[in-house]
């Protein structure tokens, strides 16, 4: 159980299946398709992330006898006999991690039985709505600040594994470390660290505390300098670690000003080399509008773990198609007010001019148009009756993000407002 | 590590560590404080969530073989060998599960070495951050509700993890149920479903879809009547189970209007005792909107699990006294901009009326003042010397929720934006 995932379920699913086995349905041929019906309100794309997570899940999604009895009461004996042989046997395509995702896009696609496909809807979507959300923030945050790196700091603003995901989340988008030690030893994101301000009022004095962090971790090491006085403890940090001091953190105040004033006091200490990191509820925006400021480094915290705004995506999980009482695959979908979905397996592609910027997100029912070389297909096989094939390393999804953001129309770089960057062609 | 909390800290607080032990400052006696420096905007008031998952993370942050191993390259050989022998033996007091809080209620006190609270600041936060925003959205959905049960049903819309805690969180904030089977395991919350519209899509007709779930679960279930047309849906609903069909769930639309032409449809039909579910993105305002509308029951789901608005709280952990080279506990505080904590050990003390009205919520330093009998002291203990003494069950929990909102000023119906119902005097 510790490693199942199997409860992490709506109850739903269960009684579902349950009564899907009474009609004999259960095992009917199914698509489920995992898309957005937008973007949230403003953003321009989004980015998919989690899918190295949701694999896992996949491959843990197994009803042991923890699991089994914690089940009692919820469904029936056969529905319990069912689910102890249950492992998903199916094939699973989707957008590949770091992969610009817009309205519409069929981000994931399942295909298996029912029984084994609905089983999967809760889990798959908290992975994703988290995961992309975080990541569609973070991507914002390191396009807004270019060369510069980012830096997670958010662990503590959210739930404890969710911060987890969330490092890795934010590495996928971009960032260059994170302060979460979990994701340095599940994920291999990088981790790094700086003080806290208990660390200097732990001390009798704030030199006491520069000099013992000095003295344990070397002038590389990363000086707060705002607990007290910013002017008098950046004199202190310099003349405790010399010019070799490797950064100072300042976590309050008009940061754009103070960056200014203490880069101007480091030079003229012969610090030209430490650099400055800013942190204190930096979101995008705050980002950006520090463009212009002698800053080399931004620690983001509540805003990259809560999304910017947007803590999760809307992703939504919906039969597409399923086997006909004739044995057929045919296209289902409701007809709810607002809320429609559109029937059919899909393909989607991703539109290029000949000088590789992307023009559009095709989606459709069938194979996709004739490539003229420039498109690019964005389903890849992840799942293949039930063996997973889509891993890969955080770093070739990292690279990938770069690229797929990359080609987008620059008006991506506007912090503004807006629509969807491309159009969504073809649903 | 499976069971582990450890890893589940910053980089920082581990090299902080580090240079405290080398400082000879690692043991001075501490006194860390978890506060909130405001209410989220527009908030009355906060739920303190998630002092239950935070006794357990206390109780598993131990370093062990793989921790340690995992920690090879953060920190020095002298840290690793410290931290092998972690085990928090402190102090905690704190507000008890379920509990109001205010702008710079002291929710959580930690007493110990610095060496031993400074480790628990991430793990702490996050569960406190999280938990306590969702208890936070949730009690005002609940008392929006007033007799009405709500039922969660977000796990799909937040990180698998934080889905379980946020079922946790709003059942202690009065929620009825939640659609999530690792709660109902890990926690005794109960749960509860319907089916999805994939469920009716996969058969034939929604006839046969009806027939199969009555046939399997009984003519108490709720059926999902809005994925073709509602009204032709009930009649079939009804005719299929009769008029003791326990609910119908209405999931878009005009809920209000469709909850009045449903309800004169079943009574009609004389299914006057089916009751009428609606979901579809529902928050505290829309329920309340829904008042005078003949709804039993509220689905609730992404703006419970993101806090409707406010998915993180804001508490902070700032170290508030420790122990002098003298070996006496001074107060200390930080100077930072806009950052300002309040050194010192605080009481708190809900101040109430007569006639039980909370009045204020009293924060100072050392002992509380003289009680005139309608005073309530507000934090209780967790932990003694490392051995937790703070656990009790969810329905404890739950039921102090109910008192403690009871208590306070009636402006909290209110839903409009608003300042803190009683004022924190002393701090």
């Amino acid at each position: 159980m510790a490693n199942s995932t199997a409860l992490l379920t709506d109850h739903y699913e269960l009684t579902m299946l349950q009564a899907a086995l009474r009609s004999g349905t259960a095992d009917r041929r199914s698509v489920f398709e995992l898309f957005p019906r937008r973007l949230p309100e403003g953003r321009r794309y989004g980015v998919v992330a989690g899918v190295g997570r949701a694999l896992d899940a996949i491959e843990r999604f197994v009803f042991d006898d923890e699991v089994l009895a914690a089940l009692d009461g919820v469904v029936d004996r056969a529905t319990l006999d069912r689910l102890a042989a249950y492992r998903f046997q199916g094939d699973v395509w989707g957008y590949a991690e770091g992969e610009a995702y817009f309205p519409h896009s069929p981000v994931l696609v399942v295909e298996s039985t029912f029984a084994e496909a609905v089983l999967l809807e809760t889990v798959l979507l908290s992975v994703y709505n988290h995961d992309s959300a975080i990541a569609s923030a973070a991507s914002r945050m390191t396009l807004a600040a270019g060369d510069r790196p980012c830096i997670e700091m958010g662990s503590r603003r959210t739930h404890e594994e969710a911060a987890v995901a969330a490092a890795r989340a934010a590495y996928v988008a971009g960032f260059a470390a994170s302060s979460n030690l979990a994701a340095r030893h599940r994920y291999g994101v990088p981790t790094t660290g700086t003080s806290a301000h208990s660390f200097t009022l732990l001390h009798d004095t704030e030199d006491d505390a520069f000099r013992a962090q000095v003295g344990s971790l070397g002038a590389g090491t990363t000086l707060l300098v705002d607990t007290y006085d910013i002017e008098a403890a950046v004199e202190r940090a310099v003349a405790i670690a010399g010019p070799e001091l490797g950064a100072v953190r300042i976590d309050s105040g008009d940061l754009g000003l103070l960056a200014h004033r203490v880069r101007a006091q480091l030079d003229g200490l012969g610090a030209t080399s430490t650099r400055i990191i800013v942190t204190s509820d930096l979101d995008e925006h705050a980002i950006a509008a520090l463009a212009a400021s002698p800053v080399d480094g931004y620690g983001v915290g509540t805003e990259l773990v809560t999304g910017s705004g947007h803590p999760t995506c809307g992703f939504v999980y919906k039969l597409v198609a399923r086997e006909s009482a004739s044995g057929d695959l045919v296209s289902v979908a409701k007809r709810s007010v607002d809320k429609e979905s559109v029937g059919g397996r899909k393909y989607a592609v991703r539109r290029r001019s000949a000088s590789g910027v992307a023009e559009a997100e095709l989606i459709g029912v069938g194979h996709p148009p004739r490539d003229d070389g420039d498109d690019r297909e964005l389903l890849v096989p992840l799942v293949r009756a039930g063996e997973i094939v889509g891993r890969e390393s955080l770093d070739a999804a990292r690279e990938r993000h770069l690229a797929s953001r990359a080609e987008l129309p620059d008006e991506i770089r506007q912090m503004s407002r807006g629509e969807a960057v491309i159009p969504t062609v073809g649903v």
